[in-house]
């Protein structure tokens, strides 16, 4: 395994594989690496000549009231399990190379990028398509891997590759997670062990919603209704951000049954933020 | 000369001479074509392979006040002018091909953004960078050619090219200009010949105020007074926008003497939006 952290190297060994006709699969990560990024990695590596993943804590994606300084890192362990998965090359620039001084240049994706999880966190997916294009712009893959898990990043990262003809294949693997159906996410190394049990609550939230949904409960307001009681009633929840059905493409409110939806939920335990979501296909008639 | 309408086919066509090692050559033009756009054909000429210019005239560069309905489009008489340069690839795209619906993406280069011109055409400069970082994207070029008259877009796009890391060259060529010094302009076919007269007084106010730097004139409100005092003395000049001397790099106002400046107007003559600037190396000792 390769490793790179200069940007400009980085490009030019892409840029060598690509001219080679070469094809180069991509995950960018921050880190703290759990088996949902790598079964992004095990998919790359089925679809493409080459791997690579990138481990970048990327600092405008977070604001100050949040954890970018505590934000899991554990680079030693992290290489280990890509050595394993056979990653080709593992790009880890340091935040200098990535914003020199002068930095100036940030990327918009309207409307998708305030609903939900950005409504509580203000110019997040700013930060994340920024710096996605940039990757892209380094590591110039011709398919790049995203858990469902954070769903609405991957609707923002979609949405730019196609507005700005980025010349990118995005795909979104199944969210990856523990034995009691809890997401798995970097973010869970924040929890205690009585956290973590709390935490199952999410998926048994987003199940039974789908549950009711195909058990033919129709009402929008009694599905959202539902779901915000269960998440309610785990004491370990401490603020409740949304929970309920949306528009898996607009994020928007659903309102009426029809079409495919997306359950969704952000959540706090403490200071920890937790997300998840499913998808469902919701009929009209029954 | 190849005529391409699609921008996806346009990309398949960029990739297949990459993958054989063949540099592109990108100017990218509203149309109207003039001898300012020719100089940069011809200098991507010399240094590429092939030589691409797309005409796109670029509906979100223009506020709804703006030009974007009148803008001059003479596309027959622009692909003789570019067949006769033996441009090798003509991209012209329609303006749903390059914004279809459910457009929501846009880039953002902050504060050179806002000043100069920006402050008279809000959002102008933000159309420019997503349009071009598009067109980048679908032409795929090693340079990318833009014209000095235009000197604020130079800086937007090198800033947006270098920090978002995309691996092209941008090379700003000189301004060319009538006999009479007028900059050339696919605007100024909006001007009577009255006004055409008229507009040379830019040149001469530029080339004033360079005049006096060199000779020893070292205090900056005397240069930006005798600028404004020439261009207010033309009857025909109906408002003065900006005229003075700014930091060539943030574009922000000069209050020293010492080092490089920008010396840049913009004027309205009736409804046209006339803009041109100088760059001169100011000495502190004399």
């Amino acid at each position: 395994m390769e490793i790179i952290r200069i940007p400009k190297i980085m490009q030019a060994t892409a840029k060598g594989h690509l001219v080679r006709g070469r094809t180069i699969g991509f995950v960018p990560t921050m880190g703290a690496l759990h088996d949902g990024h790598l079964s992004l990695v095990r998919r790359a590596r089925q679809e493409n000549d080459l791997t690579a993943v990138s481990i970048f804590v990327n600092p405008i994606q977070f604001s100050p009231a949040e954890d970018f300084q505590g934000y899991p890192r554990d680079i030693e362990v992290d290489t280990g399990k890509l050595l394993k998965e056979q990653v080709d090359i593992l790009f880890m620039p340091d935040t200098k190379a990535m914003y020199p001084g002068g930095f100036l240049t940030h990327i918009e994706v309207e409307q998708i990028s305030e609903r939900l999880c950005g409504a509580f966190r203000p110019g997040h997916f700013r930060g994340v398509a920024t710096v996605v294009a940039k990757l892209f712009h380094i590591v110039l893959p011709k398919r790049a891997y995203f858990g469902q898990k954070d769903y609405q990043q991957t609707r923002v990262i979609k949405r730019m590759t196609r507005d700005l003809d980025m010349d990118i294949e995005i795909t979104v693997c199944p969210t990856v997670r523990e034995k009691d159906g809890l997401a798995m996410s970097s973010r869970n190394a924040y929890l205690s062990a009585e956290q973590k049990r709390s935490a199952a609550v999410l998926f048994r939230c987003l199940s039974e919603a789908a549950a009711s949904l195909e058990s033919g409960i129709i009402r929008v307001q009694d599905i959202t209704r539902g779901m915000q009681q269960i998440l309610r009633d785990e004491p370990a929840i401490t603020e409740v951000q949304y929970a309920g059905l949306f528009d898996p493409v607009t994020l928007g409110e659903i309102h009426e049954i029809g079409g495919d939806a997306l359950l969704a939920i952000a959540v706090k335990m403490g200071d920890t933020r937790l997300i998840d979501n499913m998808l469902v296909m919701m009929k009209k008639e029954r």
